[in-house]
């Protein structure tokens, strides 16, 4: 695994738990986390059950005891380290976003496309699409029980940035984030509705906006361009995205990732009407769908709570008895099954950094519609579902 | 009371309940309703308690025992009743919209103000502002409960056209209805949002849109331009309309106005975010508000459920002891209550005629953006809430 | 009308509604209200539209122009004046509970049957039943949607009483009230279990308690047995009720009355378990019922919300839309709807002064019990619900 | 670890994860989990992560390299180990129910206080006082933020046995199980009770039914006494216990364990009122506890839904950021964190041996009391909360 921040502590937890609660078809050993920092990798190391630390990604993916790369890095060397690991011939597992611009996206795509060719798999990390009843969510509307997708809604909403005296951290900076609320939390919900859907974003129109323009400057600094002496620096990424899109089928979707939802949290929500029914997800009631059927009798229809954790299923039967709770981080052990299943199975995993990169080109899209006051911009080469 | 259709029905129900729930400052009586079909009104007036009926409204509006005369025809004949009524001297609460079209609202906006220098009030119908739960979410904004507004989302969300057997009746031809969904309940939630924040929408970016493009034409013809022998008809109002405004004092607006909600009836929301706290209402949980205060102590913060069914909340101790709960068409009588007290006290009551002119503009600002790609759009002259 | 509290309110709203909204097969008129107080029931009568007050009810239940007696006077003098009123040939609406004492309730019932004998009908003001959600829940128990009931739990809980400093009022005490929780609210969840499984409960344990022992004597006295000079009196009535009863099919049914349920301000709910589903409803959520089908495929069972707002359900169609709420008044018109209707039809309406009766035994039981240290007591023949 | 069944993984989880997401004051060794069944265990031993595995508990509890046994075997052979673990000198976790009889309880009690002079610590297994909104529900109570309790309703809701197919397994004989519903699923609730007010259990009034009576045998004849030719056998424990219980304070609390609430898969609820505001949990919401402060301003009140996912919260900082949803797991996480640091600071873990002879004694006491026609029934020895 390379990196070790947030994001490597969860991933972590996916390791250690999937081969103990999963039947997986291949034995996992945790061999070697990578960070930049000795001390501090050698510590998480320790903590999280990694065998060894390293400080030389390259030199990692160069070891003959690795087979599979797990990059949990900032977006902006997803690239590097995902191509250099695919050339060498490790499977490789990317967190989102699958990287910070279009270009080095495709450039990724392209590598996953010639190592797939030699048995080589690649996956990027929407985790959240291995929440059961997002999983569930979308094997209904595979199954029909929707019928035609006609309006879909996805929102994801946080609250961290309403206190206007929060500093100017670096993720509020383009130069080091690349993106705000649109990159960060707006790609989730366009692939959860790309996934749930079976559908492609094909056009979009939006907005991107800062609703505090200018924060504190760190005591310390960190991460900021401008001197210590300077009370307050400007917020140069968005902290609120809403936009639309046509999906391939001419329906609408509407968008919105936003910081500023004040008393929201970590909502995720979508919600998929279709002529025959609707399915709606809200990440912070993560066990239940809801399911109205237009098929049921008059006057006895209404939007069923199905807790999504029955034996029946996606992944729920390897856990507890129906009706115990699953939290955040079981995406994560899910994420390792459908990985360690596909190069055992030698298949695609899912997402595929194809998908990824179709996510990249609508925000890409979106940041374009916004810079030209909202007018309706096509997602370059968007590609149906597989 | 011109007009005696459903709003007709919700209309008596509250001239009936105002002045036997609450202490009104006069007396009301329920003199005469108005229609074109003689036997049809005579039966609705006898089924209301409307003392009469009479078929000429011109002639009932320069009768010397009418003080007030309630508008519930539909749109587009509304200007011609509204100016004549306010020239003949006659108070007049007219139902929303104002107008089908932004000439006509203005020409009521005028005639209002001329009416209003003779001491004759005006009002318009927009009775969701009336919810107890809707007015205490207005109160709160003002009194500072949520601080800053920097972003709303505001929906209404119904389901009724989703079968695509449903038939082109009138109201889906733009020639007979003047608009679809935007002009409905779109409405609603342009006039919800500029009475709760006290803000301007001042421009819009959006799309409307219409999902099920042809209907079966109905058998008996009723409203179709087209011949009999046809089997289908163009529907050429929108079905759902998505747009996204900018307020007076810089913060976002979504919005979206959909028949096309799979599972949701009358499903009005709105969310409204400041740097202080955060206020939700659901049309479909009438009776209550959800309030969350960012200033309560942390890891005690939380969205409290504000059973608005106690005696301090507004409207309430007219009706029942705590906890019982209230339905749609109490809003009606409330209007009543204060038209009636504003008639008393000589003063302007709200929404007045500007106020629906102002919603007619944003509608108009919509669609204009529609036909431009979504293009950020100007609304005509808007006006801070008063 | 004999009587004109908040009972009084209610009523007349269902008397002057229902004419309005629904198709009568008879006309209504709203002839005299009576009261002790001449100015003040001449007062109520013109605020609520009643034609004519009087202060003697005796000589109006022997006017020829009275057709039905609808009684909301408090509890003790039910009995008089009901079974004055079916001797005089009148039909009677009594409000709930039918009586004070299982003994007045016995004489209530016996009269009711003799006036059976010639036509006069008789009913009691359980208007709970007549929610369209309890109706419909009562509907498909009957059509068999859960098969058969194994278990129900139904609860009654306010909080006005959680104030220690809230004066003694003759509510509170054994000689003005009768009984406390019990016997108001707790009668409540008794009918409607009763009503809805089409069950008697045959046998009872429980346990009345007094929360709070003492409390301020009020200021004026009113209603005290005590003099000025004390500062607190005792509260001779149970504020809480817990009581679990045998139904005639051999099911239990758990039920809580209480005046001390912090926040909950008229929470009635009721939830039935059946061996093929379950249903729940809930007064604060009261135009939805949540229907579980056991039968439903696998994995994809769950609580539904049935929003009972479709025309398709009891009640409905005469009010507004689907999706338009209903309040808590609607019950008194469907009330009067019942009551005419089963007039004109020569029917007995429900709930009968037998069904008043059944609860009163059961009230009686749960007494019984509970000053017997809680043993599992026998209600005084039960009768199967008709 | 003794034992390897459902409750072996869930334990074997939090020996796993709690020392790689918490900083634990001492190393933790997963050494040796213990079964009957060589094979079986081995399997599991390989799967959950223990470095050994072994046959004969006795021999293990003698290891020197081992410090702590955690018991997850059925109750009827936890007072036989615990108590020569103990003896032994280890630390002991045992999960509930402490035994099966107060006998066996009091003496694993007794034992606990021995070892507890020599410096042995003993916990017993109620892990849902560990979920972060039951500790936060606990610390609020013990704030005052309710005032003086003055009602508990608790009831834990499933319906695994609604299906009169399901067989007779061994946990429906009493000879197998001890008890039904009430011992294994009441138990939770009155320890959660107990835990979350600080009062005891002083006396009780209760019934035990077991509503389907008999049902098929099992194929296998697998814990069946009876022999394999016959078609059905009886249902020997109870599958609901309806009961209530008089706290040490006066106060009435109610509780439902049932497996027959039919939709309700694994419902824990509970709900404590006080003078000054009302706290409720539900399991099947887990990440949230609803507050009602009654000294917030008029008309401002209201239930306030916490999301105990903030890093204020107990436990919660260790894992995921503000919003993200912990499982049903996480609480032998934190069981693990607790013990380990009450053995490393030398102090006694809660719920103690004598935390879980108290419950048995309520439980003894509800049986009692059931077989005595409900009559209330004292609770031996209660010991008010520490």
């Amino acid at each position: 695994m390379i990196g070790y921040g947030f994001m490597g502590a969860a991933h972590s937890v996916g390791w250690r738990q999937a081969p103990r609660m999963f039947d997986l078809p291949r034995a996992v050993e945790m061999t070697v986390v990578v960070g930049r920092n000795a001390d501090a990798v050698a510590s998480a190391a320790e903590k999280w059950g990694w065998a060894e630390s390293a400080t030389d990604w390259r030199e990692v993916i160069g070891r003959d005891d690795i087979d599979i790369v797990d990059i949990v890095t900032p977006g902006d060397s997803h690239a590097e380290i995902a191509i250099a690991a695919l050339e060498a011939g490790k499977h490789v597992l990317c967190e989102k976003p699958l990287a910070n611009t279009v270009t080095e996206a495709e450039a990724m795509a392209e590598a996953a496309e010639r190592a797939r060719a030699r048995g080589i798999r690649s996956m990027v990390g929407f985790t959240y699409r291995r929440v059961p009843a997002v999983t569930l969510l979308r094997d209904m509307i595979s199954e029909g029980a929707i019928g035609t997708v006609q309006q879909v809604r996805a929102a994801y909403r946080q609250d961290w940035l309403v206190d206007p005296d929060m500093p100017l951290a670096w993720r509020l900076q383009k130069e080091h984030a690349g993106s705000g609320a649109l990159g960060d939390i707006g790609a989730h919900i366009i692939d959860m509705t790309q996934f749930v859907t079976g559908l492609g974003v094909e056009s979009v129109t939006g907005t991107l906006e800062t609703i505090v323009k200018q924060r504190p400057l760190q005591a310390d600094g960190s991460g900021l361009s401008g001197s210590a002496g300077e009370g307050f620096g400007e917020v140069t990424v968005d902290d609120a995205a809403i936009f639309t899109g046509r999906l391939s089928n001419g329906a609408l979707a509407s968008f919105e990732a936003t910081r500023f939802a004040t008393g929201r949290k970590n909502a995720l929500t979508i919600e998929v009407s279709g002529d025959r029914g609707a399915l709606a997800f809200d990440l912070e009631d993560l066990n239940s769908l809801r399911f109205y059927d237009r098929t049921a009798p008059d006057g006895r229809q209404g939007f069923t709570r199905i807790l999504v954790t029955e034996p029946q299923h996606p992944y729920v039967s390897a856990w507890w008895p129906a009706g115990h709770m699953l939290g955040y981080e079981h995406g994560f052990s899910h994420q390792v099954v459908d990985l360690v299943g596909a190069i055992d199975a030698g298949t695609d995993p899912h997402p595929s950094f194809d998908e990824g990169l179709r996510v990249q080109r609508v925000l890409d899209a979106v940041e374009r519609s916004s810079s030209a006051d909202a007018v309706w911009t096509g997602v370059a080469s968007p590609v149906p579902a597989s």
